[in-house]
């Protein structure tokens, strides 16, 4: 009776139906959105798109409900909803309409033709360039044994303190905070708990104008090679080293020189003469994992004033230390200012919110924050308070302590195993980081190796994406934060038997 | 008695209180958080610096209520909250201690003095750059009639709508999708959403491959300069324009080149042959609002073949129009590939999101898409998950209509009050946007009428920052986006006043 009772009120004509085109009113396949709001989605995408007749009542609850194989509650519900957000309303005995104001929508263009333009050729042409960005297969979650880079493991991501710390972040009363434009200045809340609590433990000291929010640490390096690209001397970098710098420094126009790398890290010798920077990975360098010893540090820094040099810094994966203690940044050690600290969160928190950050002298963080202006303004403001938040009431503390046990106890997993199925293979001594860097004997191809694997389930990293000016073809990067700790001996396992076939 | 027992159980030790160094037992000042959670910020902080001694107990409730001046359960709260993040342990009958594994902390360096590096001079300088950002007062919204341009009114943000986006894009199920790394591919509700939503009403059909998510249309011009600066050729612009173009283009390595506009628009023939590109912004021309005619759009696509340029169509405001209705985009009407589209959600979800979009021929966002992995990899995925389902849930088109309610209403009273007390200063035709472009007689300076406005409460733009070549004072600018509609006349008169004075 109820149902008869809101049909009656909520009448319909007959060509109602008629009235809608059929594709709008299809449901979209494996929504992860309620039915209501399913409903909303495709009602309201009718009303923008002016698919729907302004003088005439949309179909009634119940003639969509059938349609759609819903229940009426769902598409009453649905109706009321759009109600609120003023795009239908409702008249009593005559259903639900567009709202008025909709029907003058001053942007929708009637019956214009929309231009396709796959014809047309492309009027430039780009020269090819060496970026060379790596790509993983899109489906890369779905192999068994993903040995690779950049990815977390998402049943470590502590969702619920996330989501508190998002609630109070979009609390009404800080709402001026975040919607507003803020091209100067960075959230002051993210800035305090990143010296308070990410950079003490590092050893460093910075006042706030010292300090500069990028998006992610890639962002930070292509600032930073912007802001000194025009001093018109090339850029030195760890070789074998991390492509991300590379690519930063060549697009934003700087010359490159690789550097040779040994047990202690980057060789302050092979260094030429005449550089502006020499960009380096201490706490593990990318990709061999090798943790600069402290007296390479101290050479490199005295080798940065005889030559004139600065330091960029990136503090790669600093926290994941799992033999020894992490040695101190060398931003600490640095009495002349000529340390550029680059930090990300990418692998404390998530690589998804894309936050890292620049530590270096003032003059150096006011031009890069006119840079970083001019390319894009500031990071997100509502990501940067959420972010806030997360280190101020606990979360990131304790969300560190979990992921360095987990990956503890995964990297001694991995140390097992590699010993025991991979010895005829040279390993890069490593105390620490979430992936191994493993070389065959002269002439081997983990390129090859990599292929073979492939088909196996098994991802691996070839090894000859990180070289500049060498061709080493011989070594291969297991990243494991993906890998679940119970499925790692047995990707090994796969990996031994390819390598025993191809040796 | 309860609260004794709860004192017996956790039994202090006399000391306690000494272990902790006063400062971080003091709470924030003004801090929005609960005094719940402002324990946790100062506790956390504390166990992160190594403040506080492992082998020993926490101050009790008691006595951390009766220093902090909260109640004994608050604290409790506090305490247990953190022995939930697991940085704290309860022993019975001992109290509150720091967690061992916190005390294990690899990260902390212990006793290390932070280096304060204020002493050292910056060893390198930089030349001093042309980039001139355009700077507001820090404390702007202090000011009772901030005529001024980029900020939108937060009463018109749909917080509710955003908080139920934001809720349901943080559902567990939906984590894996934001927490990645995804440096290819941009979130595909998102540029459905687009597709469907805005660039239906602009008349283009894009496909997926045609459309790169950017942070914010600034990002978007400094990615598109990136790619078109390698061919040497310069960048034209429409002058006065918009200086977000010019110090992107500049920055990005390119010559640029001033074009003359009229009441039509850029005047196509003032467009030097030998230009890559042209920058328009043609629904309203930034910073003078003025429409770009239908006959000037012909010439224009026209001029772009005959003197081989492609067209960046900085799609600006499209949507605020109140007097006609908004025209075509150019990207609707090119035939040959030429046009560059360029949009934001900044002025229609908010500036804080950093959220733009750029439409071209795959071959440009191929190119595009290399340089942003580049320069950033991606904008978070988060915020693009929660803005597409502000799209699906119709919060968009809803929150669309208020503003245009509220704009149009307030342009209208702009436009009254200009017409009633500032006759004596000429005014662009102007159809839409959220600002009125103003000009005195030869000789008026309109930057010192800025500079005694302030004084007096009102700000506005002054004109001469928008010019590249030419260096005309005579205009500013008036944003209404801010100022409530009750407020906009007095601010007007107050003007009015000043201009008087100086004529």
């Amino acid at each position: 009776m109820a149902l008869s009772f809101d049909c009656a009120k909520h009448k319909c004509g007959e060509n109602t139906l008629a009235s809608i085109t059929p594709r709008f009113l299809k449901l979209p396949e494996n929504s992860p959105l309620s039915l209501r709001d399913q409903i909303c989605e495709v009602v309201s995408a009718a009303i923008t798109s002016k698919s729907l007749a302004h003088d005439r009542p949309l179909p009634s609850c119940r003639e969509l409900a059938e349609q759609l194989q819903v229940s009426r509650n769902t598409v009453f519900a649905a109706y009321n909803r759009l109600v609120d957000l003023e795009l239908l309303v409702s008249r009593d005995r005559s259903g639900y309409f567009v709202a008025p104001q909709m029907a003058a929508l001053n942007t929708a263009l009637e019956d214009r033709e929309l231009s396709e333009k796959d014809a047309a050729p492309c009027p430039v042409s780009f020269p090819s360039n060496n970026l060379m960005p790596i790509v993983n297969p899109l489906d890369w979650n779905a192999y068994p044994y993903p040995f690779i880079y950049n990815q977390i493991d998402p049943d470590l991501f502590p969702v619920d303190g996330w989501r508190e710390c998002t609630r109070q972040a979009l609390g009404r009363k800080q709402m001026p905070t975040w919607a507003n434009d803020s091209v100067e200045s960075d959230s002051p809340q993210l800035v305090q708990q990143l010296r308070q609590r990410l950079l003490n433990t590092r050893g460093i000291y910075a006042d706030e104008d010292e300090i500069l929010i990028t998006l992610g640490s890639q962002n930070a390096l292509y600032i930073l090679g912007t802001i000194f690209a025009q001093s018109g001397k090339p850029i030195a970098l760890e070789d074998p080293g991390f492509f991300g710098a590379r690519n930063a420094f060549r697009l934003s126009g700087s010359e490159l020189v690789g550097v040779a790398i040994d047990d202690d890290g980057i060789i302050p010798d092979a260094i030429p003469t005449g550089c502006q920077l020499v960009f380096t990975t201490p706490s593990h360098q990318f990709p061999t994992m090798v943790t600069m010893s402290q007296q390479r540090r101290e050479d490199l820094l005295k080798a940065a004033v005889d030559k004139d040099f600065l330091i960029i810094e990136d503090d790669y994966e600093a926290e994941m230390n799992y033999v020894a203690k992490s040695s101190p940044s060398m931003r600490s050690m640095d009495k002349t200012g000529r340390v550029i600290y680059v930090g990300s969160l990418s692998k404390t928190v998530s690589p998804g919110i894309r936050l890292g950050f620049i530590v270096a002298h003032r003059d150096i963080i006011r031009e890069a924050r006119i840079a970083r202006g001019v390319m894009m303004r500031h990071p997100p403001t509502i990501v940067q308070e959420i972010v806030a938040l997360f280190f101020q009431l606990g979360h990131y503390d304790s969300h560190l302590r979990n992921i360095e046990r987990r990956y503890n106890k995964r990297w001694h997993a991995m140390n097992s195993a590699i010993t025991k199925h991979l010895s005829m293979l040279d390993r890069t001594k490593s105390e620490g980081g979430t992936s191994f860097w493993l070389s065959g004997p002269k002439g081997f191809d983990a390129s090859e190796l990599a292929v073979r694997l492939k088909d196996k389930g098994v991802l691996v990293d070839r090894g000859q994406d990180y070289y500049l000016n060498y061709n080493d073809s011989r070594s291969f990067r297991l990243g494991f934060a993906y890998v679940p700790v119970s499925n790692l001996e047995a990707g090994i396992e796969i990996i031994a038997d390819e390598v025993t076939a191809m040796l």
